[in-house]
C-alpha cells in the first residue's frame, strides 16, 4: 500500500464533506463497512462534459474497492482509460419524521469515493471476479464453472483506490428546533424513524433447475431472518 | 410540455443503452414506474472534470423529475446554474444465481435520465417540496410545518426534465447456455434467484415525542408486510 493509500479520509479539499459537517466521519473502519454491507454503488463517466451514472456490482480488496462491466461498454473503456471517477454506495436505513418539512429526512450511510480507476489483468482480474462473487453471493463460487478465457476477453475489471473519499452518516432521531417542539399546533404530532433495510426473500428455482436439486445451504444463510414487525402493536 | 418532451425513450444516441440491448424497454411508464418507487436517486455534477455522484431524495410532477438540496452546497449550486447532468435511480430486486460467474447476475429496474436541470423558484418550488414530501412521506405533510420564507431560501429546488433517458430492466431466471446446463459436473447445481426488497419496519418514536402521541395511520401503512419468508421450508 502507498503512502497515499493511508492518508485520513476527507484529507482533500475536494473530498471533505462541505455540507452538515456534523455528519461527516472520519473513519476508515465506517468505510469499510458501508462498503462491505452493500450489493451496488453507482459509478460515474465523464464523456465530453456529459456525466453518465452507471450501476455497478462491487466488493473490497484491501483498500481497493472492485467492479466489473462489459469491454463492449464505451463508458467502461473509458474508466478503463483512466478517467477520473466517483463511486457512490448509500444504504438508506429509514426515514426521519420530524415536526417541520425542514426537519424531516432519511437516515443514511453514504461514502464517495474520488480518483481514477486501474484496469486489473491476468491473474490480479481473476482475483478480483472471485472476491465479488464472494462478495455478492458468499459461498457460491466453489459450485460454479468460472469464467473462461472468452468471458474473461468480454469483461474489464477495475480497481478504484480507497485514497480519496468522504463518508456521511445520518442516525437516530428527528432533531426539531425547540420552537417546533414548544409550537401548540406542531408539538404534539407524533415524530420518530421508520427504519427500513433490504431483506432477502425466499430462494426460488429457475425453470432449468435439475429435480431434486436442494437449495445450498449458503444460499439459505442469505435469506432474511422473518420481519419483526408486529402489524398489531401499531394498530 | 414541449416537443421534446414527447420525445421516445432512448432517441438520442448518447442514451441509447448500448449493451445488452435485450434489457432496454422503451416504455415512459415503465420510467415513471422505477421513479414512483424510488426514495433515492444518484446525481452526477462535474467540477473542472471531476464527477461527484449524491444521492438525493426524489419524486415526479408529470415529466418531471424532483430532487432539491442546500442551497449551501457548491454541487447544488452548480447544478441550479445549468451544468449537465445525469440522474440514475435503480431498484436491486433480487440475486440471478447461474451455472457460471459469468451468468450470474442481478435483477433490477434502472432507469438513467440525461439532461440540465431547472432552478425552481416561488410557488414552484413550494409545489415541488410538498411533492418531494408526499412521496417520501405519504399523508404527512398536513402534520407539519411548512417551510419558512428563511428554510426555502436555505434549500434549492431542482426538476430534471424526463426528456431524455433509458431504461434497463432484467427479472426472471438466470440463463445458462446449453452447454452448461448439460454439463456433467454443472448442470446440476441449483440455480434460480433470491428475490430482494427494501421494507419498512416498526417505527420508532423520538425521545422527544410527547407522551400518548399516536402513530398516525398514515405512518402504519408504510409499514412492510410481514416476510413470506419461512426458513423452515428452505432447509
Amino acid at each position: 500500500m502507498s503512502a497515499s493509500d493511508r492518508a485520513p479520509l476527507g484529507a482533500s479539499p475536494r473530498s471533505r464533506v462541505r455540507r452538515l459537517p456534523e455528519r461527516a466521519v472520519d473513519d476508515r473502519r465506517v468505510l469499510y463497512d458501508i462498503i462491505d454491507a452493500a450489493l451496488v454503488g453507482y459509478v460515474a463517466v465523464v464523456e465530453e462534459g456529459q456525466p453518465f451514472v452507471l450501476p455497478v456490482a462491487i466488493a473490497r480488496r484491501d483498500d481497493t474497492l472492485l467492479f466489473h462491466g462489459s469491454s463492449g461498454s464505451r463508458l467502461m473503456r473509458t474508466l478503463a482509460a483512466g478517467a477520473p471517477t466517483c463511486l457512490t454506495i448509500t444504504h438508506v436505513d429509514g426515514l426521519v419524521l420530524a415536526r417541520s418539512a425542514f426537519e424531516s429526512s432519511m437516515n443514511y450511510r453514504s461514502a464517495m469515493v474520488l480518483g481514477t480507476a486501474r484496469h486489473l489483468r491476468g491473474a490480479d482480474a481473476d482475483d478480483a471476479l472471485r472476491r465479488i462473487s464472494d462478495h455478492l453471493l458468499p459461498g457460491r463460487w466453489a459450485d460454479i464453472r468460472p469464467p473462461s478465457r472468452k468471458e474473461l476477453a468480454a469483461t474489464i475489471v477495475l480497481g478504484l483506490p480507497l485514497a480519496e473519499a468522504s463518508v456521511k452518516v445520518r442516525s437516530g432521531d428527528p432533531e426539531d428546533p425547540i420552537g417546533d417542539v414548544d409550537d401548540p399546533q406542531y408539538g404534539s404530532v407524533w415524530v420518530g424513524t421508520v427504519p427500513t433495510r433490504l431483506v432477502f426473500d425466499t430462494p426460488v428455482a429457475g425453470a432449468d433447475c435439475v429435480e431434486g436439486a436442494a437449495i445450498p445451504d449458503y444460499v439459505s444463510a442469505w435469506v432474511s431472518p422473518p420481519s419483526t414487525v408486529d402489524l398489531r402493536s401499531i394498530d
